[in-house]
């Protein structure tokens, strides 16, 4: 029972009654109704892939696991849809969606192993949302079962339409607070046919920064713009040994859609103050380039626990912000290993601290406070795609103020009058 | 007081106490602050250009326009965003932003007389939104007074942040029921550098539903793409003297960004069966071919008084929702002209009646309410981006269900506790 009480966060659980597999629909109605009339807190989760703590157990609770709905209902190419189950694994839905030479835009670092109803609950990003938008974007209904057992159904099928407030949107980033998804009606994208990536250098964060605003600026519009800084390229490099110079401070990994020979080749052009520039000429190269960001989390893994964080900024403010963490890093003695995802300004600096602690010690929490303050006094936001959860709550006064705060609780009265879904949570 | 107290439609208004020519968030918090207090419904309204009756005066209300909040506070080229005032003209916004190489990418039809503030109200689409998405894409945050006077800021200037419920997409297309929006954080795009167009005339309506299919499978990526019928081919022959052949039945214009030799060309191979294709060579041939879907509305407006509809489809089902759409007028004799944003699956019947009357006669009534029904069996919506106010509020419930509308409800409820803001409307 342990495992389905913790997500990808050290936050201590709770101690769960006991674990819902849901097979079905009906299994969730059940649950639900049998929690309402107890008055027993429901945690529903997904792959457990979370980094806030949203689908942490709370004691006394059920955890409703919806891992085992992996149901495609339906995929219509002549639509561009998939109609699908929670448990569905976000790369999985990619790929049965490649087959018709279709992609599933929104690409979590996680997607090999996260959920469609972990991404619908979190709002989940991910690299390829610099062009495609969130998993919001790709959202155009969804089945919901309400805390009494009711069922829902919001949206639509088609692309476009207005009937009635936005439940879809309200219940997408809802964290398992208001209602459990059991089925999402997604759009899909045609797949690119040719994708061409540039990795570039620098010896300077402010030149690579530069380099994102220009890339920007000129309208090339990457699927991917991903800046890495020096602590993560140096856990890449001691791991992998890529071949990282010394005096290498931060490195982009752009990627578009199109023959490396026009769009990867403007890109890098814009990288003019790079140290050094590759531009991939087949797929297989493209792919090892991208490869250096998949290993981002993974290297920092072995340096210590890790305490994710996930800050986005406008993007005019990227350099002021990552000059900040690492001055804030430099101040508290904390290892602060930091990507971004820049075309977008999400910014996750990833707090290092020792294995032997069961949580991260105090200059660790001091210096995320200073990186939070600072996100929003520069316009930005506590999360820009992980979620509240339990980890952010200390904060999420800051950004939405009292009468968002009241209108929260409102909401949730009126969705789940008893507080049994997901309580204590996001918000 | 009698112009401020009707939008575009037919729907026979009630009698305000009064107009307020808001010029100020304080005038908007005054305005609500009393009518709080004395109880007084109150209806905004931006230009007044809305096609479902959502800004239709009640009875003893106080209409509070929001025309004559034109600021555009910021607009930031770095960001991509600007920050505006519901009274900004939709176009007025898009041309600010093209003088930094951006543009404000929603476009209704109307968006040479419509304000922001109806856009978002409404959730506007456009002709464009077969690319960029609807308004609720474009819309970042919100600065809102909610029915008591209080104000409340949503959303961010980022592009992308799950912190608390997404209230932002709560209000967009809440027509004016969940609170005032008195300024808005939008989104901006890189503009095209270069558009080319093609319209291609075809003799059966499936041809050119089978041209849309080819198009989008192609993945062209359409900024637009329109399918006219020939009721509304003729009514701009008629007037204008187009050229048209007496044996099309039906015309697609489609726009892509690039040079015409690429995209454009494409596409107009992709209209294998046309009868006639042209291509723009010049974006002065561009621009008179979008014209041609520009003339559409006034066209009809000459022929007799229009209630124009906006079901969607999926996309798919888009041959079959016209060909019922040309069906249903048979049968009952009415007039009925038909425009698509095609590549959207969204459909503008538009149902002509004669000028002397108050309101459509019963057999419009009754072809709507066929068509409306036809959508939804279809797996479409009532309305793809005209909401629904007053006019569509019969149909509601065969859309949304009962479960829905009790939600609508206590959403309401916890916004506007005491009913002033738009009563009757929309939900």
């Amino acid at each position: 029972m342990d495992a389905y009480a913790r997500d990808r966060t050290f936050a201590p659980p709770g101690k769960p009654l006991g674990v819902v597999l849901a097979q079905s629909r009906d299994d969730v109605v059940a649950t639900l109704r049998w929690a309402s009339a107890h008055r027993v807190p429901v945690v529903p989760r997904g792959a457990g892939t979370g980094l806030a703590g949203g689908a942490t157990a709370v004691d006394g609770c059920v955890v409703l696991s919806l891992a085992r709905m992996t149901a495609i209902r339906e995929l219509s190419p002549q639509d561009e849809i998939a109609v699908v189950e929670p448990g569905v694994i976000t790369a999985d839905l990619d790929r049965a969606a490649r087959a018709h030479g279709l992609m599933y835009a929104p690409d979590p670092s996680s997607y090999e192993i996260s959920t469609i109803g972990g991404n619908l609950a979190t709002n989940a990003g991910g690299l390829r949302c610099v062009k495609y938008g969130v998993t919001r974007d790709s959202a155009l209904g969804l089945e919901v079962v309400l805390a009494d057992g009711r069922v829902l159904t919001t949206g639509r099928r088609t692309m476009k339409g207005v009937t009635g407030y936005d439940l879809t949107g309200l219940f997408v980033g809802s964290e398992g607070t208001l209602g459990v998804i059991t089925a999402a009606t997604l759009r899909l994208r045609r797949a690119p046919r040719e994708l061409s990536t540039v990795a570039a250098e620098f010896t300077s964060l402010r030149d690579a920064a530069e380099a994102v605003a220009a890339i920007i600026a000129e309208g090339c519009q990457p699927s991917m713009l991903e800046l890495l800084d020096r602590t993560t390229l140096r856990a890449i490099d001691d791991w992998k040994n890529i071949g990282l110079e010394p005096s290498t401070r931060a490195m982009l990994i752009a990627q578009a859609e199109g023959p490396a020979e026009e769009s990867a080749a403007r890109m890098a052009e814009l990288c003019a103050a790079a140290s050094f520039v590759a531009v991939s000429s087949t797929p297989e190269e493209a792919a090892e380039l991208v490869g250096i960001r998949r290993l981002a989390y993974p290297a920092k893994e072995r340096l210590g626990q890790c305490l994710v964080e996930d800050v986005c900024v406008p993007r005019s403010a990227l350099p002021e912000m990552i000059t900040t963490i690492e001055e804030t890093a430099a101040r508290h003695g904390v290892l602060i290993s930091t990507v971004a995802h820049a075309g977008d300004g999400n910014v996750h600096p990833v707090f290092v601290f020792d294995r032997g602690l069961a949580e991260p010690p105090p200059e660790v929490w001091a210096a995320a406070d200073e990186v939070f303050r600072a996100a929003l006094a520069l316009g930005g936001t506590l999360t820009g795609e992980h979620g509240v959860g339990l980890l952010k709550k200390r904060w999420l006064g800051l950004e939405t103020g009292p009468v968002a705060a009241e209108l929260h609780q409102g909401i949730k009265q009126v969705f789940d009058p008893l507080d049994i879904l997901n309580p204590g949570k996001a918000i």
